[in-house]
């Protein structure tokens, strides 16, 4: 590998031009190249880093100096740009959730695989410091065996309205818990039912709430709230949650009253610290921390934190979560 | 009814001290009479109140003056005696939940229909002063229609240990909070299924946790989390949540996180502050107000906040709960 | 003492008008006398209780049946009513500050003293049983050799502009705590210094923010935090802290992130449910407990939470605050 | 400058150690050399990162490729190492406070200043991404008019009885919220006042608590709290805020109920996560970023965010804080 990276970015919405900021301003790294669909979209991202944008996604990927790939296009897009980066021998890191369908989910896989290429599903909670201690305590045994694990993530109304038409809830929202309490407990869901309720979005054809309830093959028991339809009034747009209780103990992470609020005359607000801070003017917070392990990851070949598996694990579970939406009935994994 | 209603209090556990004492407190009410099957306990909660112990449930009951019964016995045991007391034409406050099956629900609301005495259930929690701001709220429509209600009622393990070999935490806890959502919401469920987990609790085959979702005939959907293996570390024993998001707006009560902490060199604690804290040395909280309710229906004539109809349906939704755990499938209610 | 007591409400503002309805609504107490200088507010709250209004402070002194006087008049003029309803003979609670000067104060002690009737000064925090729990666990020993102790009285600046033409902060917020602060720690201020801050109240001549410190007899020290020009769009309207530091452990109260929220799609609030909040109808609350309070120590004899000591002490402390914001100089009290 | 930077660590206790970690993990930065005057220290350190130990001061400054210096001594012992690596030309990086007095102060300013070297100390509170938000907020225009400043710093006992008889708290402590109240209000101090209290740490000659209220030239108002004598039963080791109160809003940072708990059967604590957390097995949190920051002025020639003049206003107004605790009155700066 050269001493400096270079990243091409495929896909420039709000997590592509974070991706792009990151690869830019990471010692170690540079951004090589950009590409999107909307040309105008990519002029604008491209000049503001001093590139040509890319005509195409195949001109992206043999842009000189692209050693590693950000895969940030809409969750339904992702089967394409991935199948090209691989076959053009680039490292992938692709957002999650790694694709909507298990078939999909399989065939980037394969191919990263047989191109000998580290494939990496960008579930940017693991970076997030918290649960990184988290899963440092349960490690350590400070939780025992595992009773239940509950996990939210609720996100304000706006959030479903800007993605209810493209993905669900499940596949949006859950993914992340559903691979964050698969990662904290070590165990596989057996039987999955989910509920949901559909009003505020139902115009969109979108779910507002699903619940779903995960039954684990070490006995344990889990319950996942999202919704993305929380009124827009409440000082912090993100409400998650991840609480793992046991027999020796627990740990839980709580986000939301965060520890930064700012209110005015009106009303009150809590920003992202978290996510994507700036910090003396340099993105910071844990997506510079999952590009950085990504970069780390394809410079010395360690296995990075999410593999192939666990992110096809997420998949699985948000597809058995419609499958129990669509019939009624738990769906039962093995 | 007499200027100062007089109250027998039958079964002296924590709950039924608790009775006594708020009935020998209040302006406006005396206690009567108490009985327990311990007689020493009998004798000594007796004597605190300068009262001579019954020897036997009819004694108590036919204690000069006693015009209302506290039933506070255990889970298992409230039929026998809200049955003698609606026969003895007392008035009748039951703690919850009234009963752990549909046939002995049924039996002490007919007998106190019959009997033409008021029957009230003590699910406290609607006399918390969070809580009936939480409804006013909803009522005032500042949820709007409703999406989804999340309950949580969770307590450390000494409570699983000490409760568990006689009733489950669905019917211990959950009873609360089922009837609570279904008070916040006006809406009945249609739908339930329950998840659970047990270990800590295994050798006495009690369930830690239970994981509810509910269907409501609104569209809404319902998630409650139960446990009582929560481990004992924690600053605060309770913990609970109700909270309703609707296409308007979200109402949340979040219990634990209380007010008060007390903290020494070796743990922190959150005493109760809620349901039964002393101020100027008489018992406070929801409890009392409970109590000072159901005098004044007695006096009055005027309903109870909880009905025999709200307090069955409880037991039907626990009963559901438990049906759903047996069969692995969702329970469709009507 | 008759078995119901009968109660005067002198000044129908919102504490007067919240007096009227708690001894209203009281089981052992009636409202029997309404007098406000404004004669349309007077009327209008005497027509809610079918009574009428009386034309004068004495006419309302002496209706049939007043034993008890609740002075709830702007906090300068409490002086001429506690006076009269001392020569009256009537029992006195007056709202805090019992007076804005020492002269008033003692005035108002001697005189009710000379009657032999009771004085309170209605400190009504004393009466919140999250005050009242603390003080409990500090009379414990769980804090042991107090080192410091940390009070702050904060509200919106929609207060600030109601009263701040008529009290200052010190005097409408501080002496709150001042009293709690005493109270908590059985101590005696020996050095008062504070500092204040003027600029959203600049036009109306009052300060937005004091801070004071004192240094107690028992060698801890104190710091007071009071302002009513924190801006409206924050979730709760009382932003309030006690925290006393020891040698033993730390007792804290924290108002302010209370358990209730309700959120909508402009902005969050957190309802009041510790003073006022209505459970079942009724006027609950802190302020319930210190009316209940007051008729029982009228009934029996035994002395109120709140005496006249202290409520002087209160006033003493806010003398010296101004003190030293006119002279730049800490203020030695003893 | 040479594509790598190299660092010498001086003083290698727990912040010299995280320093010599990230130099040792930071892209673009290695560790050249260690020192400590405890010479087992300094050989553990040193083998850790496959060094040799230096064995004198001397030596590190002039080990192959130092390019700067991370001075981490006891507070005390600033001035030595300060003053050689300036003359040696290599840029320092000095831990909070840069000394505890003035003339040490104004010393290492004039010789890194003479020699043309970047000087930093490690206010590194500035570098946590909740106070950059803040800073940004109220940089936006959010606060308006500042009316007052709150902050305060809090640590268990452990700290006190750890540093107490090399340190005061002002300076452990309130040394970091100094410069941040500065530094969010762009304002001088004018007058300083303190008060404290001696009870935990009195057999070590130390104040437990010292309150400092402090006047701006702008007209706001300040104080801060800091106390190293909390019991050590809280859940986290550091109780800190920063609220900053003014005509248009309210920028506030609350650290302590932080996001994450982990609670076992005899008590509950929240590691920290913002300053020294582990992420994917590499520090990371506000020193590594501090660091980075240091390492890119250095790069770059840009000015550090905390100019000596900075450094320099934290050490004078602890100096007050002592000052005005000496004599008993106000001190006036400027």
């Amino acid at each position: 590998m050269p001493d400096t990276l270079g990243a091409a970015v495929i896909g420039l919405g709000m997590m592509g031009q974070r991706h792009a900021r990151v690869w830019a301003e990471l010692p170690g790294t540079r951004l090589a190249a950009v590409y999107d669909v909307n040309a105008d979209l990519a002029a604008e991202q491209a000049a503001a880093y001093d590139l040509s944008p890319a005509a195409s996604l195949e001109e992206a990927l043999s842009a000189p100096g692209v050693d590693l790939v950000s895969v940030c296009t809409d969750d339904r897009y992702h089967l394409e740009p991935c199948m090209a980066a691989a076959r053009a021998g680039k490292q992938v890191l692709v957002e999650k959730p790694l694709a909507l369908n298990l078939a999909d989910a399989d065939a980037i896989i394969a191919a990263c695989d047989q191109a000998g290429v580290t494939l990496m599903v960008g579930h940017v909670v693991r970076f997030d410091p918290r649960y990184q201690a988290a899963k440092q305590a349960i490690d350590a045994g400070e939780v025992g065996d595992v009773i239940h694990v509950y996990g939210r993530r609720n996100n304000i109304l706006a959030s479903g309205k800007r993605i209810g038409g493209r993905a669900s809830v499940a596949f949006f929202l859950g993914s992340h818990d559903l691979d964050l309490m698969r990662w904290f407990i070590g165990a596989e869901a057996v039987r999955v039912y989910a509920e949901s309720s559909r009003k505020a979005l139902a115009d969109i054809g979108a779910d507002d709430t699903i619940y779903t309830l995960l039954k684990y093959d070490n006995g344990a028991v889990g319950c996942l709230e999202t919704c993305w339809a929380i009124p827009e009034g409440v000082p912090n747009t993100l409400d998650a949650r991840l609480e793992v209780v046991g027999t020796a103990g627990r740990v839980a992470v709580r986000v939301g009253d965060e520890s930064l609020e700012v209110a005015g005359h009106d009303r009150a607000r809590r920003p992202d610290i978290a996510y994507g801070p700036v910090v003396c003017d340099l993105q910071h917070g844990a997506l510079r921390t999952q590009l950085e392990h990504f970069a780390d990851c394809v410079r010395t070949g360690r296995p990075p934190l999410i593999t192939p598996t666990d992110a096809r694990a997420a998949v699985e579970l948000c597809v058995a979560v419609h499958q129990s939406l669509d019939t009624g009935q738990p769906v039962v994994l093995r």
